[in-house]
């Protein structure tokens, strides 16, 4: 194995999702949805799968999706985009992160990242060379800490990666608290990678406000996301990049060595339900936020008490009144003393002691999965 | 731009697909047929999409996948593989160089790449820090030239990465030149990365002899291949690598970092081609000789010379008679001149002048576009 693997484990959410399906556990873990997206968007896969679009998309993304793309950033949030030079589609936002740290990050550029982080983060940054300074998000409300953040900046700091809605904390920065990032990334000149993948599943009067929307912050910009998680096909793995023209070329500089391309017959699709299934992100957060409440209640009627997360898929418990020594020993155990499985979010913290206590559970399954999953965590000895 | 990126430039075949696009020539040039694959496997597809495979697949592929693909292997070449252990699934061919790359090479390990190389080589050793150590395949014949094999190792030698059959060149490496290949691995302790994408695709009486069914090398090779070539659907971008655990291992630690996981609907599709339409490579092969035949004539007729190709869906001829400074400068004007879109090998020469009068042409076209291309090519000025 390559020195630049050093220390990284296999991602968490392969390690759970192997043990849920070994053990038959109700998966409350790695964060999909156990229903699929749109119907129309389905039929738009199949018919581009029979008519010929089975063969090498442009690396940058086919025409129709990165136009849709640039239709839905003015939308839903005023944004301008040439679809040319300022979109580029990926593989998922996870090849989007990849390629935006392999395109920009040179060995010992620093690194800001919210913490506890989203794990292939910390994988892209190590294999990048890049040092990452962690601004610890703090139980119980998990909200930016800005001296820290201020604290944080070094003369060898060039990025912030953010995101929000934030995994795993379902924290939603506030317009404030990102008028902060704002502000110190043009003090210092620093860019933004933000990872905007829960974009409209956020619930409650909670809004989510694109970064790139704050004065000085379009050009500093590059934002991130894909059709996943808000329209409910994860294994479609369609993303995208959009900003400035050089921020984009520079993930579609090291992108296209990475894939070159994915998803052909997908991308088609893709363009189809943003353009014409506008409302069903809507609709999706209106359902999440009801299973959001249901899986919260059933929690604290299990005695894990939790306070609702204002977006994401994702709320997490604290368990040290349960007297486990961690919230890995504890969800290593659970398949077995409750047929459940859910994610240890120590593991995406430095300090392995901050989030020591911390336990991820999904709530983007089935009502019935949802009470299931509760009911079996009640009876748990 | 991150200096791992110094000096790369976008990939020659956006470049040249790009041109075709803007002036609506034909595209000789990058390689992807314009005939899509089995029908039962698009259906296959439709029917995964219908019926919900539209979530994360595992990252290391879907079990029927893996499975098909040991299968395959068996089925072909007489190697056993664990599915679970040895079979990982990428997004295309290209991510399985680019994850292996990352995965395994460290700054300063030396890598043997035969030349004229595939454009993805250059750039992802160099984003792996690796060493590039060129053995070339000389014009006229393009055969393996074993002293300067032996001459290119180095105490600082970890890896060969070999391409067989060979593009740009249409080389298939004999038996007796990869056993040489072997002995110098053997000998000197290598990895062997070998993509072997055309597989299926070679003419004649020519045989595609894996190199990891030789002596002693099934514990040092790591074996690359996609669907995209054999059944036709390069924009599905499903990919595999095989081999001992701990090379797959490394892929996989990588691989999972840069896009997790892509196409859940389109694996089992790829599962059914490989076990239901094992045939299909075979007859694609014989239509491509007639078409790789239809090429050569028309070429010739039009006072490119070229010999036949024993595998891959492409011809190179050298210009060199026609009084053009390079290949370069005649594939920039020939959309222009001509209506026709080829591709300038040099780009896949460290020293550009090996390769300056040499172009690439794709006969993994239909038949009449190949006809109206030479046409074009003939009355050209
Ligand atoms: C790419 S697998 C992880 C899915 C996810 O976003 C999560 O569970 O946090
Ligand atoms: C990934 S685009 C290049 C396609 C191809 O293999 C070629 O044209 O050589």
């Amino acid at each position: 194995l390559a020195h630049r693997l050093d220390g990284i484990p296999p991602t968490i959410f392969s390690t759970m999702s192997a043990l849920a399906i070994r053990t038959g556990a109700l998966n409350l873990g790695q964060g999909f949805p156990d229903v699929d997206g749109p119907a129309s968007t389905i039929a738009r896969a199949g018919e581009a799968l029979r008519s010929g679009a089975n063969q090498y998309a442009p690396g940058i993304g086919v025409p129709a999706l990165r136009e849709a793309i640039a239709r839905h950033q003015q939308r839903h949030y005023g944004i301008s985009l040439d679809p040319d030079r300022e979109v580029v589609v990926t593989t998922g936002c996870t090849e989007a992160v990849a390629a935006a740290l392999l395109g920009l990050v040179d060995p010992g550029d620093e690194i800001i990242v919210l913490e506890p982080y989203y794990d292939s983060y910390v994988a892209m940054i190590q294999m990048s060379g890049g040092i990452r300074r962690p601004v610890t998000l703090r139980a119980p409300d998990f909200r930016l800490d800005v001296a820290a953040l201020r604290a944080a900046v070094t003369p060898a700091t060039r990025f912030v990666l953010l995101n929000s809605p934030h995994n795993p904390t379902g924290t939603v920065l506030t317009r404030e608290e990102l008028a902060a990032v704002a502000q110190v990334a043009v003090e210092h000149d620093l860019v933004v990678i933000t990872d905007e993948v829960y974009e409209h599943l956020v619930y409650d009067h909670h809004e989510h406000v694109p970064i790139a929307t704050l004065p000085g912050m379009r050009e500093r910009t590059l934002t991130l996301s894909s059709v996943g998680k808000s329209y409910s096909f994860t294994g479609w793995k369609v993303g995208w990049a959009t900003g400035p023209a050089a921020l984009v070329g520079a993930v579609l500089a090291a992108k296209q060595w990475l894939t070159f391309t994915s998803g052909s017959p997908l991308q088609p699709a893709v363009a189809q339900a943003l353009d014409e299934e506008p409302d069903f992100p809507r609709r999706l957060a209106a359902d999440l936020q009801s299973r959001r409440d249901l899986l919260c209640e059933g929690l604290a009627d299990a005695g894990l008490p939790v306070r609702p997360p204002a977006g994401t898929y994702f709320a997490s418990t604290d368990i040290t009144h349960l007297g486990w020594p961690d919230g890995l020993s504890f969800c290593e155990a659970l398949p077995e003393r409750a047929g459940v499985v859910a994610i240890p979010a120590q593991v995406f913290y430095d300090d392995q002691d901050a989030g020591r206590q911390l336990v991820r559970w999904a709530f983007c399954k089935e009502r019935d999965t949802i009470t299931d999953g509760v009911r079996r965590l009640a009876a748990a000895e």
